[in-house]
């Protein structure tokens, strides 16, 4: 049974976490600096983002992960800046950042994952970082798991955070999670920062297993504006301090309860993407393959007519066929149908626009659905999040760095 | 030699074109129904949609041209109705706009190119529409182009019109056209509603060959809102009537006056693309392939971020790189570079960023030039064309059909 409990990160046993503020952010009242130590050696899993543009927390991270065939003490990680794009220089100051938490958590250099996020191209100040690892090395705690989650927020309008507890037979475990991102949020094979923690004990190669599997369907399911950053990165930490041992047998009850969180952090970071009013489930059916119904959904979820249209509370079902026909996956016009909400506004080849009152009330509301089958009588689905369009989304982004 | 001149598609000799307005639109000084009829039979040319729900005009369209291999006397089009997933209903009126036409001009029913253009999904009026076809070729003459041009209008803040005159040692010819689009525009391997008229005689297979390669580098080169239309389509009627016969060693000569009518119209629908500002020129090279390199243009000219710091200003080279970098093309970071104008603002892994106001002094113009080399060694480049994203882009969209 999977419950949801307060708590974060760390909720699950043996974790702490600390978020200050040290100055890579101008503004004092803005937390900058983020950690989170497992009080014993986790086995570790993450997933990456795909951009060849990948900055160089990303790469020191991977060789550390890599270096310990999955284990790790802490992750470190500051917003304010992504250093990516910052060459050589970049590459030592994510280094030392890792080298930095080592010490101050007494730990060895590649148990410490490294994460970064804010703007691109600009170095991040070595003493400014160092002294916040001390810092924050100082205040970790098992309440502080919301300061945590604030200190790597950017454009987030709010923290993300969630935690569930579950029962099984051999034992009750807990995970935590958190993450960050409003905008360039489109993660594809990776996704954005976020970091998790679980107090059962999980093999590195099966909790991989489930994170990359949970990730597909939740945090690689996802959409702000159709952008994959440089620096997309989420961690899972299993310490086994709940005693709570997960073996191949029990892989469903991980994988269902990691769902759980991870979805929930997912759909957060939609509801709170760069000026967006509503959360947009895409629902996808009748589609050839797993493959080709997400793509459709993601064509949908990325259509700027689709989330504008939703935006401006337009039951505008002609936008949603003509995305479909140009996803690039078989669509077939005479089977297709299209829901907005439970109203089916357009099947078998032709509109109901008398229904259209009931979908624009729909559309009213904070959460919408919206359903695209694809007419070809093929049996799978797929769903995406994403947000609406609004004006705010260009203000936001036209004077990010003014 | 190529000269601009005027006159739009009735430049070319044995031309005549009528917009009127029937009443499709609601607004009685908007035209909305446009007609543009050849003296003799023309040969003929068109690339249409690639979207899947394909709208019936372009169905009974592309049925007439290989009916006739490649023959047509007149193009009729609707604007304020799509007359797009209209079912049985929709096919119809279709086949009733090419009556009609073939009716008031004298030809054969596959001799003329039917084309509509407006708000997806609702039924277009069949009395409205004969009326409008009667009226219009009661107007016909060779001074009404602009008019012509005019009638095809939907969001467009101007209209689009363009002609040359080739002098070649075998006498001179000329080429005229007009297009519309302003949303809905990322036209892949077809295009937005274009008609381009030529007085030179060419055989169809060359006409078809000329126009299809033509389209690629221009119509097939710009995006506005990475949204491909169930309406696109670009049909281009070479009636002889200059005596002048182009064969296939001519075919460089055609292109070459097809390409400057083409690029000049494809670049006027992103100038006027919703909301725009700026048109801006993506240019990228050292891709592995030219499909490379064109991809890398399109995912940049489609990014948000990028569209939107080009709207307020700012010199954001990082999302630029960050866009370049998830492609999905060959890239090296290290081998990369940026451009903003002509100021370098990132090259050998390392930012420029005491270079940034050159650039946003770059970016305070209407034309924009931005340039990402893939650093990959590679010799191959494209060019796209699209432009800025503004809040005018979101109202126009959230408010298309109240």
């Amino acid at each position: 049974m999977i419950t949801h409990i307060e708590g974060g990160i760390t909720a699950p046993a043996g974790f702490h976490a600390a978020g200050v503020h040290c100055g890579i952010k101008a503004n004092p009242e803005k937390l900058d600096l983020a950690l989170v130590v497992s009080d014993r050696l986790a086995t570790a899993a993450a997933v990456f983002t795909t951009n060849l543009a990948v900055a160089p927390p990303i790469v020191v991270s991977r060789d550390h992960l890599q270096a310990t065939g999955g284990q790790a003490r802490a992750v470190v990680i500051n917003s304010g800046c992504a250093n990516a794009c910052t060459g050589d220089q970049g590459r030592q100051v994510a280094h030392l950042m890792a080298a930095e938490t080592a010490r101050a958590v007494d730990c060895d250099l590649e148990e410490v994952i490294v994460m970064s996020t804010g703007v691109i191209g600009v170095q991040l100040d070595p003493h400014t970082v160092t002294h916040g690892i001390i810092a924050a090395a100082d205040v970790l705690s098992v309440d502080a798991h919301l300061r945590c989650a604030q200190a790597i927020m950017t454009t987030d309008p709010f923290p993300k955070e969630r935690a569930v507890e579950v029962s099984t037979p051999r034992g009750t475990f807990r995970i935590g999670g958190m993450c960050k991102g409003s905008g360039m949020i489109e993660p594809r094979m990776a996704t954005m920062l976020g970091v998790l923690t679980c107090d059962a004990a999980v093999p590195p190669a099966l909790l991989q297993r489930a994170l990359s599997e949970v990730t597909e369907h939740t945090f690689n399911a996802i959409t702000v504006d159709g952008e994959c950053s440089t620096n997309d990165c989420v961690a899972l930490l299993a310490n086994g301090a709940s005693g709570v041992t997960i073996e191949e047998a029990d892989l469903p009850v991980l994988s269902d309860a990691l769902y759980d969180v991870c979805r929930f952090l997912a759909t957060e970071i939609v509801r709170g993407g760069e000026g967006a009013t509503k959360l947009v489930t895409v629902q996808v059916t009748g589609g050839r393959s797993y493959e080709q119904a997400k793509q459709a959904a993601r064509a949908i979820a990325n259509s700027l007519l689709v989330k504008t249209a939703i935006h401006g509370g337009d039951p505008n079902w002609g936008r949603l066929v003509a995305v479909a026909g140009r996803a690039g996956v078989s669509f077939d016009l005479q089977g297709a149908a299209v829901r907005i909400g439970d109203v089916v506004l357009f099947e078998g080849g032709r509109p109901f626009d008398e229904r259209a009152s009931q979908a624009a009330e729909h559309l009213r509301g904070k959460d919408i659905a919206v359903s695209v089958d694809l007419g070809t009588g093929g049996s799978h689905e797929a769903t995406m999040w994403t947000c609406d369009l609004s004006k705010e989304y260009v203000q936001i982004n036209a004077e990010y760095r003014t």
